[in-house]
């Protein structure tokens, strides 16, 4: 397979600069002073996640057909959230084919932003998705199995090299692979000497299998479903397994009490609201620093689509038991 | 009295460059269309609150002498973490007086910087400090009334006037108005359409009262301590009052349900942790946009150093409300 390079990054870097927040790095007084960490705040960007650089950078590449035609996507919220942004951006229709699992929140705010929303079982979502491009002609825009989906969530990796050349290590959520990809081949080409994890839940370690055994693994979507990180239940394509075998040097697995953990961290030292699969970089960094390189670290805030009553959940466990 | 000018604030920006965090403007889709809403995170800077700008360039602006002698200051909180964060990050010693009403959350934060902390009254927390200063020959950083600090906190504005330039109204906290005062100075400078409106609760509505009346309004501090917005207890000084008149509109009020509601929607929807003081503009442009311009608005978030006790009781009692 063609993988992604560093000129496609930077290309969609360009195309996506004024739709997207370039958002900065955070530095954390409180963290371990052996691992300075940042935190690149991507819950920040206008639909809540990294999502939109990707979806993005498709849209921005379709030509003047498509955009007659519009776009058609499946996904479990924040793909969704962002191919409707980016297409209502740009004033093409977009059609949402959404698992009917998803927290309310999130199809809601799809469809505030002009998307039609179709809910099937989880397991259907590809099929019915193929399913209207073949009968209205509209273009699949991907979660992440696409080069320009990669290129545009490498943004994030191409900002990270810019403002901090000297990271030693950069964590990643994975899902799909799409985000590690991007990033994984950006800090490659950026900083060389730096370690390049993905994080993944126990619960939904399909890539980490998969790249143990040098084969993607496949787990049924019933396994994925059992964990709180609801955006990290898809598993790599041949394209982004690719692109991980060549950029990141491990996984990492989080608990789910680590994920809650890490959640109510970002909130009260952060001051940022992450949902899970948010969360998970972080946990890795707090509770996983013995699988990990010290030094300079960056760590993905993915998204922060929360269910309010999960977040104050999460916040009331903790209340009286978060280190200030 | 001799004003702030806007190559005042473009040198303090260059001089603190490297020790803050350049904060982006983060727009809100979930806003209403006629007034596009960005917010400016503040709370997002190391110490959580814009303080970090003013002591920051007040610390680079000492001579060796003084570098040697060590600061020291009074401060509610923010400031007083600002400034021990400022000092440690040069290597001088500073030594804090804060109010011994202050959360404990800011006193241990302030402690972790490495810095002195001498708890007294809250009334007596400026002439505890001028003791300080003369036993030991510490300088004193104000947390509002001197220049360069003024200075700092303008160039949050100078970011803004730079990454929004067609700005229409920008909304600011105010309490001993060094923040209202910088920002409102680089505002003017850079974007001369623009209104400037301060906010401040109703139950410490001293500037307010000061500015319709034309001379400096004086509450007695129990008075202003009534509101949960703590870090906007304090008020102006002859020398930020100057900068006030000069640079605002006007101010609005708003109220402590208000101010709640507005830390539940920078949680839910702005994916943020404000302290109740952080939100007052938001609760201003949500709930106030009768006494407010339309157009594009820039809301100052100054801060987000909330006890987690408070931030989960908010969050729990609007849980079922919130609209999503």
């Amino acid at each position: 397979v063609h993988l992604v390079s560093i000129a496609d990054i930077s290309d969609a870097a360009e195309r996506i600069r004024h739709a997207v927040v370039r958002t900065p790095l955070l530095p954390c007084p409180w963290a371990d002073p052996s691992r300075p960490l940042w935190l690149k705040p991507e819950n920040l960007q206008p639909i809540g996640a990294f999502k939109l650089r990707g979806a993005t950078n498709a849209v921005a590449r379709l030509d003047d057909s498509a955009r007659k035609r519009g776009v058609v996507t499946y996904s479990s919220g924040n793909h969704a959230q962002a191919v409707a942004y980016a297409a209502r951006a740009v004033g093409i229709q977009a059609h949402i084919v959404m698992p009917d699992v998803t927290p309310q929140i999130k199809i809601d705010r799809t469809r505030e932003y002009g998307a039609q929303v179709v809910l099937v079982p989880i397991a259907e979502r590809e099929s019915a998705a193929e399913e209207i491009v073949e009968k209205t002609g509209r273009v699949l825009v991907p979660p992440f199995d696409h080069p320009d989906v990669i290129a545009g969530q490498g943004t994030a990796g191409l900002e990270i090299g810019s403002d901090l050349p000297n990271v030693e290590l950069v964590l990643i959520p994975v899902s799909g692979g799409g985000l590690a990809a991007g990033i994984g081949t950006a800090i490659r080409a950026l900083c060389p000497n730096a370690t390049v994890f993905g994080v993944e839940p126990e619960l939904a370690a399909d890539a980490r299998e998969g790249l143990l055994a040098g084969t993607l693994a496949d787990w049924p979507i019933e396994r994925r479903a059992r964990t709180i990180a609801d955006g990290l239940r898809s598993q790599p394509s041949e394209l982004t397994f690719a692109h991980l075998r060549a950029v990141l040097d491990g996984i990492v697995t989080v608990s789910e009490e680590e994920i809650r953990s890490g959640m109510a961290v970002l909130v009260h030292k952060g001051r940022l609201v992450a949902e899970p699969s948010g969360a998970v970089a972080l946990a890795a960094y707090l509770d996983h620093a013995d699988e990990l390189p010290a030094g300079r670290t960056v760590v993905v805030v993915s998204g922060g689509n929360v269910d309010p009553a999960l977040l104050a959940d999460v916040l009331g466990e903790r209340d009286a038991g978060v280190p200030q």
